[in-house]
């Protein structure tokens, strides 16, 4: 069995056994919350881990691109939610798609959308997306106009409206379990009472790693769809959605420069490995575009501090000597996995597969 | 002929005509200098625009990773610099791409390099990388070590010490031609001055596109690498590298989502299609992750504020409504172009050609 310290350097690592376990427990808590299960594919976009998010099967997913969709469609995921608002200029795939599969979800959140679906010819499943504070996307769950626009879906024979649907990606901006709690209470109850002003029995479906990750139990919803989960990353341990230990993902790197004399080194992983994610941003006012360890993964007293393309520059009192191979927990696994076309699997530090993550849209 | 209006969006746009024109500028530049030209290929990574550099033909090249070496040997060219300070263990696949070229030159600037160097048995072309005062890799050019050092290097059997190299990454931080030709300056001044006390007649090779580009002529140096001038960005355009005319690139994207309530709206192109890179950092307290421009390129009142994964929010005073097309002049080229397998090419509105760029390492 190769070693991961032979590999060539950069190599983006996932722990098989810790994303089993991080896919095991996510699976428990929706089966304890009695809501169904409809995990994000789009952090890993592999079908070894849409499987594993299953326990070993395909069922119910989420995806944030149609390239997904169209790539766990044709390995028998075949009942899929295309949770990104869509251009009306993907209709047409889309219901390529849609016709190939039981049931394909996309997500609506304007009347200029409903219409260019009643011109499509085709009739989607549709969820109405709703803003729960994140700000990004969704309607307004407590405007009246929200109210008219869902009646107006419900009613148009053009689609079957299955659901209201909401992200609370405003949960990355909170510190701390009991701010991340709130959030997680808001974004099933501003479900629950517009469904109740609606009068409708429609899917509340729920989904951000840091609420699913923190609440003990899933409640105000029907359907959940966390995602980042399944590797964890340095940004959710600082928030308190993990443990470290739960991190599932690393960076093996190598140290191609060494400069005691000013206290730096250079890393052979630079933006293109790693993302320009800062996760939470400068802590002291310095920048850390992750947290770099040992072979270990015991953290190592160096900081991260830029990023070129190819280079990742480290400040450390005592830096390490050239060829030195360190591992890096990145900030944000979802943009770092997306960096590479090859995983590599490993079990303590043996390769054991490698896997190949969809790409592009 | 296909518009762009027509592409599935998102889709990296490149202008040929645009970077024909640099390419020929950048040429003429290192022609008129007396200056060879060794451009670097990390920002477009394709056979297409290599070839461009050079007029048409192969020609000397520099790149960033092994993957580009062996990828632009393969399409016939023959001498090549990998400008990125060596891993010990990526020795023996620069070996074997060095025996299928003309000339491999590899970077180092430790001795820890040069001893892994003595031992792998193979005899490489080496460039010693010396710090211009970017402070990322490279020796110091005014300290006694660093002779000591180029002075092992070129008593060394084990090697052929072809010349010395720096970056001036620097120019980046900087603002404005004055400050970015002192920069150039100091770029090339510190090769000679390093040379005269090292009393070799070896290769000065300079490049960053910031000076390349707003020098009258290169000197002081005996060989230049700029790369991104190809495509510029919005980052180069800022600083004053070029106008933003001649930046050759953008990201088509649509509106996906239209909040004239909030005054925002949401496009379909996120961190995956354009790289969280900041560029010149936050202007007036908030973020702006590229232009925002009309199909043709006439820039927009919207500001990119803030990117997730699949999502771009825009701040506007009169969103567009949702299926609008817009053009996104990037930060920072290199970054954004590495995110796409594929790049759409363009002349005026017509898709000519599509363009595949290596990828990995």
């Amino acid at each position: 069995m190769k070693d991961l310290a032979h590999l060539q350097t950069p190599a983006f690592l996932v722990d098989r056994n810790i994303v089993e376990q991080n896919c095991a427990r996510m699976r428990e808590k929706a089966r304890a919350s009695g809501v169904a299960f409809r995990p994000h594919v789009k952090t890993h976009k592999t079908i070894e881990i849409g499987r594993m998010q299953h326990g070993g099967g395909s069922g119910p997913i989420t995806v944030s691109t149609l390239a997904e969709a169209e790539f766990f469609a044709g390995a028998g995921f075949r009942d899929i939610t295309y949770a990104v608002p869509i251009a009306p200029d993907k209709l047409e795939r889309a219901a390529a798609l849609a016709r190939r599969v039981e049931r394909l979800n996309i997500l609506i959140d304007s009347d200029a959308a409903l219409q260019a679906i009643e011109r499509s010819g085709f009739r989607f499943d549709v969820f109405l997306k709703v803003d729960c504070g994140y700000h990004r996307a969704g309607v307004d769950p407590d405007s009246d106009g929200s109210i008219v626009l869902a009646r107006k879906i419900a009613q148009s024979p053009a689609v079957r409206f299955n659901g209201i649907l909401t992200h609370a990606g405003h949960s990355y901006d909170v510190r701390g379990l009991d701010e991340i709690r709130a959030v997680a209470h808001e974004e099933g109850a501003c479900l629950t009472r517009f469904r109740e002003k609606l009068g409708m029995n429609v899917i509340r479906s729920v989904g951000s790693t840091p609420t699913m990750s923190v609440v003990d139990r899933v409640e105000n919803a029907d359907e959940m769809r966390p995602g980042n989960y399944v590797f964890y990353d340095a940004f959710q341990a600082a928030i308190g959605s993990c443990s470290r230990d739960d991190v599932a993902v690393s960076v093996l790197a190598t140290v191609i420069g060494s400069y005691p004399d000013r206290g730096q080194a250079v890393l052979d992983s630079g933006a293109l490995a790693l993302s320009k994610d800062l996760g939470r941003g400068p802590i002291d006012g310095k920048n850390s575009y992750g947290i770099v360890c040992d072979l270990e993964l015991r953290p190592l007293p160096m900081r991260l501090v830029a990023l070129s393309q190819e280079h990742g520059k480290v400040e450390a009192a005592n830096p390490p000597p050239v060829g030195t191979k360190v591992r890096i927990l990145p900030n944000h696994s979802c943009l770092t996995a997306a960096m590479f076309d090859v995983y590599h699997v490993i079990e303590r530090r043996d390769i054991v597969a490698e896997w190949r993550p969809c790409r592009g849209w």
